[in-house]
């Protein structure tokens, strides 16, 4: 694959809390420049950036957001709000430890729950891979097929850990053909980027991507 | 200080994404045992954690945790639906974005909103010391003095670094009378606590002094 088909697959994202809106506004640029796929912002800056860019380019947020342990509720007033302000796609953190504890229907409850506060928008689930054993990713892959979820996202870049290629397979291999992949997290290099094309991926969540491509 | 006055001043904290009920159970049998000052959990264990513990501890959560650019209207919805399901105490992050942006009006109104949100329990504002500069730490007490919360707060434990000794004299320093301090991060023995402690603060977040007063 070529650079411009790898841009055109990737989340550009800017996620750091000490981001002020002349990044984000660069970061806009930057991903109408480039021809990505999204740009990817905190839930405050959705209604500015969704100002700025209009139709020239498809907002992406982040939701229960690095850690996944917010309330239901919470996580689906803050999708609500986040598509009314103009997101087209959110990112939800599932919560880890109702996974750990065996509690899969909470957690599939849970993403149904966003399923349909998100209804006819793009559904991304962050799993945080690097804090699950593999019997726990298999199982989530399973949860996130019967939720219905458009995506299954490897990380949140908050953790311990990133995308991994062995990991995306693991994806490739369990989730259902309703469900796509991002990999998130770690990813610094277009080889990277298409190893984990190749593996199975359809979307990338990282900056660097448009970083090299500027250079 | 003796060990049972500084573990008075504790809020016996468990924030890990990878908690499950057992852990948050054992966190509030501890906190009970040695009379901590609450016990602080996440949002989605706020309910589980006021039927267990009653009136024998008082129950602690975090709101736009741990980054903080969530927006106002999440933030004020999470703290109302935490209030309402038995939390005593809300600790919030700031925006930090917008202080660093210099919108101290827009930093003003948030504390304002969760102050309100909050009213007739006990609102601790975060600030994140570690992404601050000392210009941005002194505004930020200003701030918070003047939005009415009861506690600074210096770090979530998420980022880069945790309470200094520094920094709580610099608290001491700027915050007006109404507004107590609490360290948090990076504590790691009653010598620290104490240090702390003496310099200015009033509450410790941390689980470390109770792991130390088990062994």
């Amino acid at each position: 694959m070529n650079r411009e088909e790898l841009l055109r697959k990737a989340d550009h994202t800017l996620l750091k809390q000490t981001a002020v809106w002349e990044d984000i506004k660069t970061l806009c640029d930057d991903a109408i420049r480039f021809h990505t796929a999204s740009v990817c912002v905190p839930p405050c800056f959705v209604a500015p950036v969704k100002e700025y860019v209009g139709d020239r380019m498809r907002v992406c947020t982040v939701i229960g957001f690095p850690n996944g342990y917010n309330t239901t509720a919470v996580k689906v007033f803050e999708t609500e709000e986040a598509i009314r302000q103009g997101a087209d796609e959110v990112d939800m953190v599932i919560n880890i430890g109702l996974l750990r504890a065996g509690k899969d229907d909470a957690v599939l409850d849970e993403i149904r729950a966003l399923r349909e506060a998100s209804k006819g928008h793009i559904l991304k689930v962050i799993v945080e891979t690097c804090l699950l054993t593999q019997e726990e990713k298999v199982r989530v892959c399973k949860l996130v097929t019967e939720a219905g979820a458009d995506y299954i996202k490897t990380s949140t870049g908050f953790s311990t850990g990133g995308a991994t290629p062995e990991d995306i397979e693991l994806f490739a291999a369990n989730v259902g053909p309703n469900v796509k992949i991002k990999a998130s997290g770690g990813i610094t290099s277009f080889e990277d980027a298409e190893t984990l094309v190749r593996l199975g991926a359809d979307r990338l969540g990282t900056s660097r991507l448009v970083k090299i491509a500027k250079e």
